[in-house]
């Protein structure tokens, strides 16, 4: 996808860059709070979303996870960086990935269709993007 | 900075996103490379650069480190995620660290001016960035 002047069409050179993204395992009483997405790609996912320039991590992960569920967010911890290529098929999107306590009343955001919590044990299958991998590799990091 | 057409000089709008770099604390017989960097800002700091369109930042450690050390690198290990937007003069770059082991022949590439090992107990000070707070956090969880 090139980049245009909205004037006289000539096309802009840019270097491009992946984009950071954050994502949240939010845990409520060893529940997982994943959300349905509005937008393609549909189905479950953890919560999450672009980081914006000038914004920490860390705020950008407290941000969008009240965005999308209305939770405030404790104990909250740097998990681990995927950055796959193929790992969101919109664009190259790294994603650094959180884990922290969820505090409040659930409840889903503009951007989503739904936010739920479910048991560890009963994870949906096929998430969004490489979020079956994230929460296989958080998962197996919490039984050690 | 306001990006503008080349042609007719129209300001184009984007959406800005932190710039997503690695750096890595290099390893070798207990001491730490550090490089003298040529360009701006000067002085010593860890290896490191930015993660291209389409490359894993794993990749992007493994090339940075080759090009600006000529070391290749064992035991690679993601460490944190640095992402205050004061870190770097320059711009918002937002640095995931990586932690590994160096082998081959310490050699400047032609972006450094010099590469060196430090023993960890006499690294230099005021380091380049946030480096030094880098490397504080290293040194704390190496003691653990």
């Amino acid at each position: 996808m090139t980049l245009r002047c909205p004037n006289c069409k000539t096309p802009i050179k840019e270097y491009r860059n992946p984009f950071p993204t954050v994502d949240i395992i939010i845990t409520v009483d060893e529940s997982i709070v994943l959300i349905e997405r509005k937008n393609e790609p549909h189905g479950w996912a953890l919560p999450g979303g672009f980081v914006d320039y000038g914004e920490t991590l860390e705020a950008a992960a407290v941000r969008e996870a009240k965005e999308e569920t209305g939770l405030d967010l404790r104990n909250l911890k740097q998990f681990r960086a995927y950055s796959d290529p193929a790992r969101d098929p919109r664009q190259h999107n790294i994603s650094i990935v959180f884990t922290a306590d969820g505090v409040g009343q659930l409840k889903a955001g503009d951007d989503a269709a739904g936010a739920k919590l479910f048991p560890m044990e009963a994870l949906p299958k096929n998430l969004c993007f490489d979020h079956d991998r994230i929460l296989a590799d958080f998962l197996e990091q919490a039984e050690k």
